[in-house]
């Protein structure tokens, strides 16, 4: 594991960003502008709908993914997990007859073992991840929507099941009724983030193109966060996670179109209206362009190198700072 | 891992035997035991004193250690944990900066999520062995000395400390001042362990050659089981763990001698006198024989090989059966 390079990148970007994530997606997009900003630029929120408690351990998926990008220990292939990694443990596990449907890998176990003893002594979540990152080298500050429990649970055609129930265990295959945040209401955002986005220097918030429904929604559900979003005077850009109606990962598309919401960039736009001040759509989906009835950027947004990470970062940098900024 | 094969040994002793034991001495001897009992013939009864609650897992390390020797997948060089375990978890959870003086490896993990996922369910700590050993393919009944939390604490010149603080993190360095076992005056003995104890087909209780102060007497402290002990008909037979004065692993001799009591035959029939009805001691030790106090017999004692150790069971059955039943 290695501390990720930065040595080799012109920063140019004034100010300061905070980007909102999810998953792999989000990951993506959030390791692209680790290149495009230097630490003290850079606040990323991470959704924590996904957590749940598994085997006795607090499992925070979203933000491992985001920190194992980040790290640069990510698992390429499977889209989560580490590099390298082995499966001793999940092995004996079967043996014995314990549940082994969320795979957990001997080296991420060490992530979930660690954050369940230091949560177990008191420490909240927002400090155990600042451990965990500086622990992997990551220099960017990476803050969980909240330190109290959201848990997002997904009504279906089969009963309402909770978030990894429905993501890992039924791989995404029942028909999606409805989502909603369990504790959202009750839950506080993180103070960081609220000082983050009160910050005289913010110059944008991005949303990066993770689930609305599933990486995002459960973000924006906790109390108060969308009003302080709509209180910033930063630009909020979104970019779209959907490509020519389609997800580039995830049941996205699937999902939008069971909740008959339009599965193209009017599903997203309406979706983020009332936060968000520009959204960006990729290439192919250039027709969309003056239809939205906000403002509109186009972009290559598919990611499948680290330089179209870059490439995606630093474009979204200089819509902001050449474009949006400029009125203000 | 196998089930342990048992189709080559011819059993001919008549009766049932209960078997108090520790960690690795009193495995091995159990381990022999099932190779010259019948699974209903033998119940063994673990010291659960040594169990602890570590990165937020249940660990109970003389149970596991049982466990694996009778399933014939411990690791015969560590005298612990499996053979051929990997050290993943651990070494990821050291870049983290957790706890990893008590090493896991990455398969006996799975043992520990297991039990401690279960405990949390409300199972007990008997039918959570029953699993795993049957999981293992153990076929031989393996009973906890009790349900309930027993905690071996150790009094040392530098402060009283939990067991595997004594034991694990500073290696049996401490001068030790006294032991005792909390807890064990309100836990109750296992329902089965009264019940083996009871049978009236039981032909012999054989105490292991287990550490006396660590292993067996946290087992003597748990409430009413010394008088179920000094209650049942049959003949309590224990096997001295010292050899000339020496243990043949881990602290005992150190012990006895920083607690002033002799390192020796006697030292070990003083201890077990109010129960034991018969005490074995190495041949080394032949000129203590009629000097106890006590019935004594002698054996070769040590257990190096597999053969040694079946030898050693043998030998303590046909004392049983030959010598100690004859004039019931």
């Amino acid at each position: 594991m290695s501390v990720v390079s930065q040595s080799l990148v012109k920063k140019t970007f004034v100010g300061k960003v905070l980007a909102l994530c999810g998953g792999v997606g989000g990951a993506k997009l959030a390791w692209g502008l680790t290149q495009a900003l230097l630490p003290e630029q850079l606040t990323i929120v991470v959704n924590t709908g996904d957590d749940f408690e598994h085997l006795g351990l607090h499992i925070s998926p979203d933000l491992d993914t985001v920190m194992y990008t980040l790290a640069g220990i990510h698992n390429r292939e499977l889209g989560w997990g580490l590099a390298g990694e082995s499966w001793q443990c999940m092995a004996a596990l079967e043996q014995l007859g314990g549940e082994t449907w969320f795979r957990l890998g001997d080296r991420d176990l060490a992530t979930h073992l660690f954050r369940t003893q230091q949560l177990s002594q008191g420490k909240s979540l927002t400090e155990i991840t600042a451990t965990l990152y500086r622990q992997l080298g990551v220099q960017h500050t990476v803050i969980p929507m909240s330190n109290d429990a959201v848990r997002t649970r997904v009504n279906t055609d089969i009963g309402e099941l909770a978030f990894q129930e429905y993501f890992v265990r039924r791989q995404c295959q029942p028909k999606v009724l409805g989502v909603h945040f369990a504790g959202a209401e009750s839950a506080s955002v993180s103070p960081q983030v609220l000082a983050a986005l009160a910050d005289p220097d913010l110059r944008a918030v991005i949303v990066c193109p993770s689930n609305p429904l599933l990486s995002i929604a459960p973000v924006l559900a906790v109390r108060g966060l969308r009003s302080a979003l709509q209180a910033t005077t930063a630009p909020v850009v979104v970019v779209s996670p959907l490509i020519g109606g389609k997800a580039v990962k995830g049941p996205t598309a699937k999902m939008m179109q069971e909740l008959a919401l339009p599965c193209d960039s009017m599903g997203i736009a309406d979706f983020y209206r009332d936060i968000a001040d520009c959204i960006v759509i990729d290439e192919a989906d250039s027709a969309d362009m003056n239809k939205l009835g906000i403002q509109t950027r186009v972009c290559k947004t598919l990611m499948k190198t680290d330089d179209d990470k870059r490439r995606l970062a630093n474009a979204l940098l200089a819509i902001v700072e050449k474009d949006l900024l400029q009125g203000k």
